[in-house]
């Protein structure tokens, strides 16, 4: 079911500085920051040769990622994203099989303008996964 | 600098379950699980189209990652590996900004065979990162 790993979201305490560090120490290649309103996030997505990274930053006063920071202060890596053909099938299956499905169970848009469900992570050896329709 | 994400590493409560889970309710390409006593842990390997997870579960008395679970007991994302060309030329980039190497700093034989190196996640937005030479 599932298949490209579509990246890997980092929450961070300083978007600009993690935006800097990733460009300057770590050599890759960074894009411009993105605000998110619907999501409550500010973006920045680093593009490596087979995957993303997406820096994640609080945008708004109910953003999904506040209370994450409030608990790692230093930032962390918040989920990550696998691809699906058809989400609504991989979700059918999911449930099928006793996984819980955050939220009201219907996929919603995501940040890339593609249905997206998240799993929960006690479901999942404690990883946030979402999952993105392609 | 960095290249391919070569791996995201999950740590997880039980083995079996995981891999069992990845294969049949994700749907994804699982490996037999490897031991690996010189890195303190068994690993299981999850082919995804464009890179790798490794399920991470402690083997020994010593493991590195027991910590880990002790801490997050559902499991959680331990680490991601960046890929290098030249570990040493990366270590001292990064040595030379200020960043800091764990351990001694020199690039050990990691579990694929290759010279890696880890460095400080509260240096990374609290992200283990590991680099590996390939």
């Amino acid at each position: 079911m599932i298949g490209r790993l579509n990246h890997v979201a980092i929450a961070v305490p300083d978007l600009a500085a993690a935006a800097d560090q990733y460009r300057n120490t770590l050599g890759a290649k960074v894009g411009a920051p993105q605000d998110e309103p619907d999501h409550g996030v500010t973006v920045v997505f680093i593009e490596l040769p087979n995957t993303k990274i997406e820096l994640l930053y609080p945008l708004g006063e109910n953003s999904p990622i506040k209370g994450f920071l409030d608990k790692n202060p230093s930032g962390g890596i918040h989920h990550m994203c696998y691809e699906v053909e058809d989400i609504l099938a991989a979700r059918d299956t999911l449930k099928s099989q006793g996984a819980r499905i955050l939220g009201d169970g219907e996929p919603k848009i995501g940040a890339h303008g593609k249905p997206v469900l998240f799993l929960h992570p006690k479901d999942f050896n404690g990883c946030l996964i979402e999952l993105e329709q392609v």
